[in-house]
This record gives structure tokens, sequence and C-alpha cells, in this order.
């Protein structure tokens, strides 16, 4: 009764449009006092990874293929209307005219409010990361097991 | 323990399969007495817009485009082997052969069935969409927040 | 209280990577002692069907042209980066490299894990699809209301 309320998120899609509403929603919870846990797994990944160039850090051939076109919160595409990368750049603008905080606001708003980003162990698995590949706000490295553990009792939602 | 089974969906896609399965568990869960709240925000806000044209009415240019081949429910292209249009039309044929339902029956169900439709500020805002460009059964416009409360101790899901 | 924890995913999405997270979250929680139910509607109905040919057993004409591409596991897509196939045969490479289990020995596990499979009984009837068309793993038939009811009181995802 008197726990916390609780929000977690599975961040699967890198595209700009669903980061967007994950970290929209992670906010929003996070600002009335909701515990909100994000697990980035797949693509998704690419949210948290550390901005040093445009592909991932480390792994290796076959890992930076994958990571062709994953450049980061600036270069992650929408999911409709691409137009060649022109999507996300009138979004931005939209979000910047209309006032609203952009994606990487978003992030670091995130983090000062206190919202937990883990990174899926298997997907780091399969992609060939370490935790040394995302940012330092990245909290931990998890598998499904215990996210459904620190998700339980709250509403948990596939992103 | 007496409260009312609950079921609350973000409608964030505005693809025709992906909308048709956000009113068909609306219906299916309204029909045996859940209550039932769609939260419509990005593209998924095509689908309960007024049917005046093609393009979202009201907005700016940006809005506008970004409104391109998003005509309502009639044109919602489907999330996979759309093949210029063709897609939806042979799932709209498929349903009325097999009796099952169209969306827009199923828009319509819903409403009749008190599903509450629910429209996202914060993507109306990134928008520029104001509640009277959206159908009249749109009950209100929220933020995140609100719409955690409204959809606490239920099932909640992500579309 | 002594309520086994449970963990209910509607497979929406024919994807070989939304399809594997679907898996994996299936056998993970399985694995720690959850009741886990999965229920394929649309083109997540591909990662049931019976192996005999690229194309669904069954069904009509359209129900075959909507089949076009749904060759089963196999030849299930990944939702970006799909390279004429390429995608997830890396993936698979990357996934056997790593050590990490397939789609298909994740399938296998599930079932093994005792994972609940059921179809959906619209999608099926859109489609023109009998439960004799899926795998035997597949429990049942069902509609919404009572997915909606074995699923009450767990956490609940659309993938």
């Amino acid at each position: 009764m008197a726990d916390k309320k609780k929000l977690s998120l599975i961040a699967f899609s890198g595209e700009f449009d669903k980061l967007t509403a994950v970290f929209t929603l992670a906010t929003g919870a996070a600002a009335v006092g909701y515990e909100v846990n994000i697990f980035f797994t797949f693509w998704g990944l690419n949210a948290i990874k550390q901005k040093r160039g445009r592909a991932f850090i480390g792994g290796n051939f076959i890992t930076k293929m994958f990571g062709f076109g994953m450049g980061g919160l600036r270069k992650a595409p929408t999911s409709r209307f691409n137009f060649c990368g022109i999507g996300p750049r009138i979004f931005r603008r939209l979000m910047r005219k209309n006032n609203v905080a952009t994606l990487e606001e978003l992030v670091e708003a995130a983090t000062a409010l206190g919202v937990n980003l883990y990174a899926c162990e298997m997907a780091m698995h399969i992609l060939g990361l370490k935790q040394s590949d995302f940012i330092h706000e990245v909290k931990d490295t998890l598998g499904v097991a215990t996210f459904l553990e620190i998700s339980e009792g709250g509403q948990t939602m596939f992103i």
C-alpha cells in the first residue's frame, strides 16, 4: 500500500519518435513521484551509447554493420515518413518551435529525475557490447528475470 | 476489490493493422465490462481526427507535411506489405468477407460501448493541433501524469 | 498472495527481432517460475504456423498473398536493416557466435518450460486459418475477452 507507484519500460525500438515516447512517459511519471525503470534492448541500446562517433564503439565488424545508421540520438530515424533523415529534423524543429523538450533534454531530465536506466544483458551479448560502451548514467546490466522482478507490481510497457 | 477491471491502451501507431488491434482489444474488453481508456498520441492521433479532408485540419505547414499520407482511417497503411495502399484494401475485403467488423465500425462500437478516448497533450502541442481538430467523441486532452493515474491498477499496453 | 506471478504477451509482429524479444521474455520468465501466456495475432501467427512450405497452409488466395514473405521463423525479416534478408542471417550468426539461443531453440525451450501458446480467434477468422494450420504446441484458440481474463493480475505487454 505504501509502495511507490512504478512504471517500467522496455525500450526495444531505436526510432526517434518511439524513443521520444519512452522518455516522455518516463519523465512524466518520475515527475509525479513514480519509480521508473527503463530496460534498453536491441535497437533501443542506441539511446544510451556513448557519443564517440557514428557507430557503436567496441563490438566487431558485424556489430558495426548493424550499427550502421545507428548514430546516437541525433541521428535516430522516425518510424514513419523519414524522408532521408528529414523527418527527425522536422520533429526536432517542431519541438523547439512549440517549446517542447528535445530527446537529448528528455534523457538528461530523466536521469536528473532519478529514472533508472538498465541495459539488456542478452542483447549486449548478441551485439558484442560492454557496459563501458554506454553512457555512465546506465545503472546496471540486467537479464530478463531481474528486470521482471524489478518491474513486478507496476505498469510495464514494451515500446 | 469491487473495482471494475481496467484496460488502458496507448495508441501510438497510425497503421491500419495496429489501430485494428487497438480497437479490437478495446471493444472486446468493454463488451465484458472493463473500463477501457485509449490515449491517442503521435501517429495514433490520426485515428481520431475529423474527416474533413486528407490532411490534418489546423496546424501549420510542417504539421501538414507530417499529415501527408495520414488521411484518416480509410487511408491508414498497414505496418507491413502495404503494396501502395493495396494492403489495407485487402484487409478490409478480408474483414468484410469473413464478416468481421471494419475499423470504422470498431471505432463506432468502441464509443457506443463507453470506451474513453483521450488525446495526448504533448503530441498535440508538437503537431500544433487543438481538440476541435478531433472527432467529438474524444473526451479530453491529457498529459502523461493524468493518463498514468487513470490507468493505475489495470493492464496497460503500448501499441 | 500465493498466486503464481504471471506474464502475458501479445505477439502481434512477425519480425525476427520482435519474435526473439517475445520468446526471450517468455523463457526468461518461465525459467524463474512465472506462468507465461503468449497470444499470437496478425503477423505474429507466423511464428506458430506449420512449416509445410513458404506460405500459410489453408486459407484462400488473398490469405496466401498476405502470407507472401511470411515463410515461418527461418524467413522472418528483422524490423530494421533487413538488407534483402541478410539482417536475420547476421542476427542468427551473431547469436550462434556468441552462444545465444536461436529463435527456433527459444520456441522449443518455451514449450518445454510450459509456456502457454494461444492463437487469436479473430485474426484467424480474418485470415481464414484453422487451428490445424498451427504447430500442435498451440494450446487453444482464444478471443480477446478470454485472453484478458487469463492475463488479469499479471504483467501484460503488446509486442
